[in-house]
């Protein structure tokens, strides 16, 4: 394992613009941070396990948090002056020219109903921008690995968008229609009338499908910094579109709203629809 | 593969009632047309693929044609004297004793979307009552086999409901709650709106995990026998209740609503609930 993800890491230099040293060696170690979670979560998928609850609809379980305390360990060790953002233990120092982002187990709804699709995501900002990104799935054994300027790598091997450009075409994945309240249901309505298929479930995976190219449209809502901030170097290395719903890049300050797309053109169909419903 | 099920189907023999041999032999049969199936949607899954459409709503792909014919052909050289049904081929000859009912690939949707959440699913009735159901999710490297009498078998490991008895406590799945039109519509609302997490998407995989153990109810509408009838033996060799949504037992001629619970004190709440709103 850790070995095929160094050769992807290596493989990311030749291929597209070279990628500059500070950003090859973070997305080495990033691999090696997705690694030490699988450990973690792969032990607890599956196995008994006490859920409690953050809020009503908002579980959490010791795989989240030991996964987490492991990994900011890990960025503590190696890179003591960068800032950290979990899901599970918060902010700290994230004024600093870098910061980690982690989402221990994006999809923990997956992982207590025994699902594989939850993922680790490793997000690293630059001066709030996101240049680095990984969406790991540990129970599926597939990882994608965005950086900046870089060709997105699905398991060591590219990983592209398809080319859908008429909204009738697409397919849409969301998570679940039941978060899309109010406006957002409006907008959602309006999007989802438009698309060839409509489907659900996945969390951050659907984003990974999309990468791929098996996937036009993603549209979320109620989204936190640590569950779209690994997304975007996934997505842009992809050769996709990710932003917000009103077209604005993506940072720790965005509402929650996320659109992606696997085509700058579907994107724009998207987002001018969604701004025909959403005001 | 192979070797693998066959001591599964060898070993439901001492844990269970002891098994009559000509269910044995079926087992150890619908292991091999397992293997086939997941040999040729393998062949398949996340390649370039033309994509079909029997009805505005029903994608189909050369994957499920091929795979129903080659099971097709197997059952038709050792079973010459069976009845078949299939998806994508029909009925054949269903006033057998014995009749084999397939799904090639069900959740066409995942298929055709690289989602890895697409199953084959095999039920063998005897006299109109399935006695024998296969899950099997070829992505996944995951099976479920039940058969009357005898203990669900998940991988060859014996596979059990959860013992969740209250609906305030339960996970429900539905794959699309798009799929509830009207009536069925109210009675999805008033079951999802009792339950303590409701999740989306899965088709017959959401199936495999409440007999898991991991999932306490699933309601689905609109199913077809084969999309149905396997589940019954894996279900109910679980512990766990699965029938149309007045309490009645699937058969060929079920009206297509489907409900799985873990429990029959659950089952019973969730029929009660169901038909306050179902008339």
């Amino acid at each position: 394992m850790a070995g095929a993800r160094q050769e992807a890491a290596e493989a990311l230099i030749p291929e597209g613009r070279k990628m500059n040293q500070p950003l090859a060696d973070f997305t080495h170690f990033a691999g090696e941070l997705a690694d030490t979670a699988r450990t973690i979560s792969g032990r607890y998928f599956r196995q008994p396990l006490k859920v409690e609850h953050k809020s009503a609809d908002q579980p959490v379980t010791i795989a989240d948090r030991e996964t987490e305390a492991a990994l900011r360990r890990l960025i503590q060790q190696h890179f003591p002056d960068h800032g950290i953002f979990g899901e599970e233990y918060g902010r700290q120092d994230v004024d600093r020219r870098y910061t980690w982002v982690i989402d221990p187990i994006d999809g923990t709804k997956s992982f207590i109903t025994g699902m594989p699709l939850f993922g680790t995501l490793i997000a690293l900002l630059e001066h709030g921008r996101p240049v680095l990104g990984v969406i790991d799935m540990p129970a599926l054994d597939e990882r994608w690995v965005g950086a900046t300027g870089q060709p997105t790598l699905f398991n060591g091997k590219k990983s592209t968008a398809r080319r859908c450009e008429q909204l009738s075409h697409a397919v849409l994945y969301t998570t679940s229609p039941e978060t899309f309240r109010g406006a957002d249901a409006k907008a959602y309505a309006a999007l989802s009338s438009s698309v060839q298929l409509r489907r659900f479930g996945g969390d951050c995976y659907i984003f990974g499908l999309l990468a791929l190219g098996f996937i036009d449209l993603v549209l979320e809502t109620e989204l936190q910094p640590y569950d779209y901030l690994a997304l975007v170097p996934v997505i842009e290395g992809a050769g996709g579109c990710i932003s917000d719903w009103q077209g604005k890049p993506l940072g720790l300050h965005s509402d929650g709203r996320v659109i992606a797309a696997g085509t700058p053109a579907l994107h724009e169909q998207a987002l001018a629809l969604l701004a025909g419903q959403h005001r």
